[in-house]
């Protein structure tokens, strides 16, 4: 196949260029300036993107499929369109945006598409698990400001798969929660609880960005990793993940989600290794992780 | 609001240039070049936007929310995916790119989201309008090459919107087939039918589509026009409106599908004027026009 840039006659390039120019044209009278500002610039990125790669019919009725499918598989419980964003990179490409480097803060990484509101609340020192299997993990660290100063009553929500690489939306008609907990920092700026070692698992496979990702030759594993999502008073809130230091899939993450500074020891501890709360699992292995958190203020 | 470009630090850039990297290099193992290819020019350019107009998370969010809603609105037949695309300018590019001005071939336009498969045929000379309320329109042609040679039995299919702006799928739940209908030239290449004197309308509104064309001050109606597909042996398939001359809507339209040799005169009749086939039209006002249509070869 010969992908060099077709020869477009000067006629052929000013017919094109003339739809760019009269679509431009109509967002002319749009009063809300940042409106236009933000159209004008997706429709000559659009139509540059079209007329570069000499887009077929075909093509773009595939497009329109592929549309048309995510937004037929897409519910309440399965987000389409955020998993689109997520292989396109352009979910953490925002991420990045609006999260600029700050001192030496927590990096944030993206939402994902299994965030759910009404998750339950536990005790620091808590078990997330409500009945999700896998092996127990102790997670400990402090949350603080710029500073160093401790930041008590801090709110962190934290969500994962199971071992089976399932979170509880995708099961049982997602009626049950669980590995899904939110818990606040002691005084101390201090949070403890049992949640899972994270495992491996595809995004959701069964839909137009599976099949994208199936045409492409890319695989739909995402580095096992444990979500956070962490707020404070006065505090720019945090999106993010840690991820588990040595696991073949941080160079291949399927979102691209992974920066080295959130790759985190889990460290596994043989069974019957003293637990830090007493706990007795009996003859299971076990593992903690450290990560402290720091946050950024609201306005810089 | 300042709209200017934002200070950029350049660990800021790299960072982001680093995601954008990391998805085309994702892209690197897929076998199929084309894919490659347009996946990696639609990554680049999709983040360019979004570094460019510094999308923030609010915004990102209600893009997403904007393609759930066009995915929830559609069904068989209501095609909000492709109104998206109409809007943008996105549809009559692509015809154009696919369409290149070959000889004084017909010029093409938009599809639209009102074409469906299973109209019925009528005779040349016959009436599509099968209950749609309109003044009768008399339109008649002949199908030719570039040569100038005629194409018997070249197949037309023809559809339009009522004189109350709705097609036939619009309305009583898509059930029955009005104003839509195929028919064949005859052994001079010529057709001709009863139609309806095409009337403005607004595309569908309801939508998320609609609520964007509102944002922006932009207007949802569409250039009064004629559908036409035309396709024969040999020929390159042609899918085109007719636009009535002198409308004020010409300048406008919706979807700027509006090009100038497709503009044609309906020349309106007065009641009791002697029609074509002797039709009694009764005590009403009615129209025609004329279309010639070229047909490019296959293969050119």
């Amino acid at each position: 196949m010969n992908l060099a840039p077709m020869e477009i006659s000067v006629e052929q390039s000013a017919r094109e260029e003339d739809i760019t120019a009269r679509v431009l044209e109509s967002f002319k009278r749009t009063d809300n300036d940042r409106l236009k500002a933000v159209m004008s610039s997706l429709v000559l990125h659009l139509h540059a993107f079209m007329r570069e790669m000499r887009v077929t019919e075909k093509e773009w009725q595939a497009a329109i499929r592929f549309l048309t499918e995510a937004g037929e598989i897409s519910n309440d419980k399965r987000h389409e369109f955020v998993l689109a964003s997520d292989v396109l990179g352009a979910s953490m490409q925002m991420i990045t945006i609006n999260n600029e480097a700050y001192s030496d803060t927590t990096e944030a990484t993206v939402l994902g598409p299994f965030f759910v509101e009404g998750a339950p609340l536990i005790e620091n020192g808590g078990d997330i698990a409500s009945g999700a299997s896998g092996e127990p993990c102790w997670v400990e660290g402090r949350v603080t400001d710029t500073d160093g100063n401790s930041l008590a009553g801090a709110r962190l929500e934290v969500w994962e798969a199971d071992d089976d690489g399932f979170y509880d939306v995708q099961k049982d008609g997602g009626e049950h929660m669980s590995a899904r907990a939110y818990l606040f920092t002691d005084e101390h700026g201090e949070y403890r609880f049992w949640g899972l070692t994270p495992t491996p698992y595809p995004i959701p496979c069964d839909g137009p960005v599976g099949q994208l990702l199936s045409a492409a030759d890319r695989s739909p594993y995402r580095a096992p990793h444990l979500h956070f999502l962490v707020s404070a008073s006065g505090k720019r809130t945090l999106i993010t993940h840690i991820f588990v230091a040595g696991d073949p899939l941080l160079k291949s993450d399927a979102v691209f989600g992974v920066r080295d500074s959130l790759i985190k020891d889990f460290s596994r501890q043989p069974a019957g290794a003293p637990t830090p709360d007493e706990r007795d699992l009996g003859n299971q292995t076990w593992t903690r992780v450290r990560f402290d958190i720091i946050l950024p203020p609201l306005h810089r």
